[in-house]
């Protein structure tokens, strides 16, 4: 059986671009003893890859060329060697990568149940985003009921799932989007009490208009001119949860700090930077947590599928086009 | 009596100028009952006195034009009415403005023992400069020995007591100043363990060397290229404390923002702003450990004063040229 992988080929300078991988076909990994053999499903694409890419000190080992492109994925064991961690037939998630078999010992990975929720939601609302969105408004923003909280990305993997905690937690809560759709779903689908469409409406009048005693959190997916916009709306004592940057991270040269960054000054206010990977002993936690508010109704997950390995650099791009509904995923599986 | 004061005249663009403000002489305030009136000594130079003249938000009302120029200041009280908080002799600290004589019922001001320390220093290392560092180091910063503590503005008012206190606290302490004199100042007066001369030197570099662990704690008064820097070193869960930003106060455009923000991503770390008013139930308690301080011989302060009300703007420009060697006062009371 072969295994597609893609590998990565050359760092990008700005965007990536289709000299930054290559498609290649091996031989599916033999097993040594104690690992078992993945045939992964999903894949999951994410901002973070981006950065991954650079060859720069980050939060995370950088890439290097000819490694297989790292990501989140989930998929079936289907043999075993050994004593192993997961037997055949188990449902496990983790970091496989964008290619369609893996060999593991079973170290960071994870076995779930595909019968409670679809496979794609254990790699978005359930899987790192859907973390990184509950630990980030929770722990760093540290939201209380009443808050008026500001999310960017608002659709997104991680924005989505943010401004829905938020609410269940009695805040008013404002989303940051692209486009008259993804406004519309984020206010009528998931229940935000207002949306700001940053491609037709004027950020600053909109954020003033939108949260008149401004801003206790803003929790901040893209970076740019909307945190700065958010700056000049902060509370006293807000709260600024830095997440990422999507809006900065193809710049090939400098990319834009917050020049209103003395706004921090005036209200006393916090500006931190946080990493999913700090809560990992509290993931089963949180994954109970969100998955009774998914059963409850109070929590939804909308997932953006493409198919085809082949197509993974074309669905990349969709992640800094705005071109996509919800987490985006990539299904790897020939069926 | 005459009392000559500075009245704030027009809003500058970028740099205050000779258009700025406008020496004038008026009576001396009858007083109503209940007020002193208090012939001032002293007058503190602060770089924040260029945001007050901003006419926009910030931690403190912006001054209007006519107003006599905000500044605070030491002085005697010399005349009474009716029941009042001070008695003539008592020696008073307040926001007495650039001028040589206010009346007030003493809302806001405090009664200090200069036979303990000399007037300057009530205005200096125990008034707010030294309040600020106070505060900033331990309450924002929460320093832990053995921390490295970078700190810009280093043989400034606040600077230079930041640093002092990192040391008796047990930190390593790297100082940023402006020359030669300057850094061998912090080093071999007030005991830094090092000093970055961003005249000469190039900052990053000299980070780097400086702090082979990385930076814990960076308290920043200067802003612009040398935030930037510091960002570039930082240890896990670093602290950042925005005092203010001297480098950018005089910007007619826009402000440069930290490239450098998404540090706080990768490190997990926090930028936070800090204004000393928040802590004036405790200015109490920060004096009387400060005083013990020095003492001790441990906190060292020192005054670079000037003489004259008539040089109140040549004195102004030294807070921005950085010509000055120590807490930069005016002695306004003439002899």
């Amino acid at each position: 059986m072969p295994n597609k992988q893609i590998l990565f080929k050359k760092r990008p300078n700005g965007a990536a671009n289709s000299e930054t991988w290559a498609l290649a076909t091996n031989d599916i990994p033999t097993l040594q003893d104690g690992e078992v053999l993945i045939q992964q499903h999903y894949i999951s694409l994410d901002p973070a890859m981006r950065g991954w890419m650079n060859d720069s000190r980050s939060y995370i080992e950088p890439m290097q060329i000819d490694d297989v492109m790292r990501a989140g994925s989930i998929g079936l064991v289907i043999d075993t060697k050994g004593d192993t961690a997961f037997q055949v037939g188990d449902c496990v998630t983790g970091w496989g990568g964008v290619q369609q078999y893996v060999a593991t010992n079973g170290e960071n990975w994870y076995k779930v149940d595909p019968n409670l929720v679809p496979m794609p939601t254990y790699i978005s609302t359930l899987g790192m985003p859907g973390m990184t969105a509950y630990f980030g408004i929770l722990e760093v923003g540290k939201i209380q009921e009443g808050d008026t909280v500001v999310v960017s990305g608002a659709a997104g993997a991680v924005g989505s799932v943010v401004g829905q905690i938020a609410k269940i937690k009695g805040c008013t809560v404002v989303g940051i989007a692209g486009g008259k759709e993804k406004c519309d779903y984020v206010v009528n689908e998931l229940g935000f009490d207002a949306a700001i469409d940053y491609k037709s409406e004027n950020i600053y009048r909109a954020l003033k208009k939108n949260c008149p005693k401004g801003i206790d959190v803003y929790f901040d997916n893209v970076g740019g001119e909307i945190l700065d916009a958010a700056l000049t709306q902060l509370r006293m004592r807000a709260r600024i949860v830095i997440c990422g940057a999507i809006s900065q991270y193809n710049n090939a040269g400098k990319i834009k700090g917050p020049s209103n960054y003395l706004a921090l000054l005036a209200t006393r206010s916090t500006m931190q930077g946080m990493v999913v990977m700090d809560y990992a002993k509290k993931y089963g936690e949180a994954a109970k947590q969100m998955g009774m508010w998914m059963m409850q109704g109070k929590l939804k997950s909308r997932e953006d599928i493409y198919e085809g390995i082949e197509n993974f650099e074309e669905t990349y791009h969709r992640l800094f086009s705005g071109d996509k509904n919800g987490k985006l995923v990539l299904k790897v599986i020939e069926e």
